[in-house]
């Protein structure tokens, strides 16, 4: 079975997911400049989620480039990465419309957070599933930034029942972190290509 | 014909399916973690159906695999499948307002029957346009499964008069016993591939 | 310029079209099997919308199995069909909610006239686009099926102003008309591969 | 990495973005012709936000088939694209109930007019990545299209505060000036490709 697609599929799913946040975007009854000031924490909203999508589709892309093969479980890990993804659109559309409360921006953090556990997962079998000089396995790791991020989604999550800015300040430092693709397999991929054996 | 682009076409069909359920997923008024509380059947029901497309995308991938040819009879029955699932959302939606009501549960057995017949005459249009020696013809045998599915779904479709919850338990024993992917069709798949002559 | 990405995006519109015609089916208030009753309308509109589509679908798959080249004009012939076929979700909603008033079924009609329409434009534009010995032309031929369905749309469309039921009993003969995938091409290709001469 | 899976990304995103506007489109209540005047400017905005959204489409088909190598940069630029683009449905529906008021007018101007310099930083950041001699760095030359319609945008966008006439009308004209291909990339290709040294 060839990942071509899985990979399909995926990229469905998540372009619908990034786009479907746009129907949330009700039109103003008024027609003055003002009258957009409500909707702007739904667009701003909206962006965050825009970016943590393209976020993972790029991490996804570069997973599955350099995955040889698929199984059942590989496959269903992929599910269920995309089933917690596809709760972020309900969820933007909660915390554009309540962002100083704690409860939306709580279960917010708590939807990347389960986001990031499946990516971690979904991570895990593709390694389990390859021999032992897979690229992947050298170029992820110890995945010191997934992990990373799974505690400070934990930490944000917790945060917000505080401050519901600071948990919100947090997870845009999560997106910062993975703003940049992870250059780190791309890297280790050029290297194998050109025979030069991957760093340990 | 090759099956490239109808694989294609359902990938987008399954992946649209799959996601638009999550739009009837409606934020709450209230901002406490109790105003989630209704909407917590709404999203155990998307979860379930979420998976029953998961089973469906896996399978039909199973099928076209190994689908060497394609025609106007394929073409269609492959339509009437996805038209099928096409009503799972709906389906979902209303399931999930009221899993306690034997209607709504009926409705989503009898969508679920349907869809299983569906693939069941999908699966028979393939292997009728194929020679004898075709390995999904091998693979399927008997077919137990898909027949298995088609009278638990019945039995619960009339159960669900009596006791929703039955009903509830009957559906998910069968995306029980699909869950694992069709292994028998990959492992003779591998067989022929390797020159071993296939399982009768 | 091949071919690959406009199908796969017109796969894309199409699949996204018949797919979200179904957000229009909303779950009834009540539980009881005659509440299903007022929604069985709008499901009936659905499922023929869903094979008109499944119809084009199909024609599309066909014309550009056998299309070499794409240029500007052949593009813009395909996004003007795009552009009507969108529109059936909304006719078919309106339809299927008031399938017994003249405006709504001629409208139906309208839609799906201009669809034939913009679907022989697009056959004629790459024929043009073509060299003489294409083998579409021989296939298309005088083209009497897309003539008959653009004449029986017409009168169907003004018939509705006196019988709604007519009017939809002719649509559905259209559909009937064209169920069967276009053998025509599929026939000339398949020679043209043996070197059998096309027939004239 | 190459372009395949951004293409195929970006035509789904695209795909959808051009066909949800449609779920806009609200059946009138009653069921006579002149119910249906109202939804009239909705239909005409849906129109021509279906032209703009293909041209970008063409563009992009254009830009991505002579585009040798993806990365990081380009991947986020197509993003930024894509999520300026996917603000056109709601931006569509607002002018389509108010296209005689300045706001939504101007509000539609500022989100083609982002499209717009987003697309001039993708094609920069697709030509800053590749190689002197590459064939879009001579096809686009001083892009003196992309730069006319920054300015035709910026200038609609500020008149529509005067006249929304004025303003839809300058919008219309930059339509006009892309609706032909991109000839420039086409043309260069194909000489590039026929070993004649492109065109300064």
């Amino acid at each position: 079975m060839t990942s071509n697609r899985l990979e399909a599929f995926s990229d469905g799913v998540l372009a619908i997911i990034i786009t479907i946040m746009v129907l949330e975007l009700v039109s103003p009854d008024q027609v003055t400049l003002e009258s957009l000031i409500p909707i702007v924490p739904t667009i701003v909203s909206y962006f965050f989620s825009f970016i943590y999508i393209g976020i993972y589709w790029n991490n996804h892309h570069h997973l599955f480039q350099v995955t040889q093969k698929i199984n059942g479980k590989i496959l269903w890990s992929n599910l269920h990465l995309l089933f917690w993804l596809s709760l972020i659109p309900f969820s933007t559309t909660w915390i554009g419309e309540n962002y100083m409360e704690a409860v939306p921006v709580a279960l917010y953090g708590f939807i990347l957070l389960m986001s990031a556990i499946a990516f971690y997962i979904l991570q895990r079998t593709i390694i389990k599933s390859h021999k032992e000089n897979f690229v992947l396995r050298k170029a992820v790791g110890t995945d010191s930034k997934g992990k990373l991020s799974i505690a400070l989604y934990t930490f944000g999550l917790l945060i917000s029942f505080l401050n519901t800015w600071a948990a919100i300040g947090i997870y845009i430092i999560v997106a910062i972190i993975w703003f940049i693709p992870d250059s780190r397999i791309e890297k280790n991929l050029d290297k194998t290509k050109k025979g030069v054996p991957p760093a340990k």
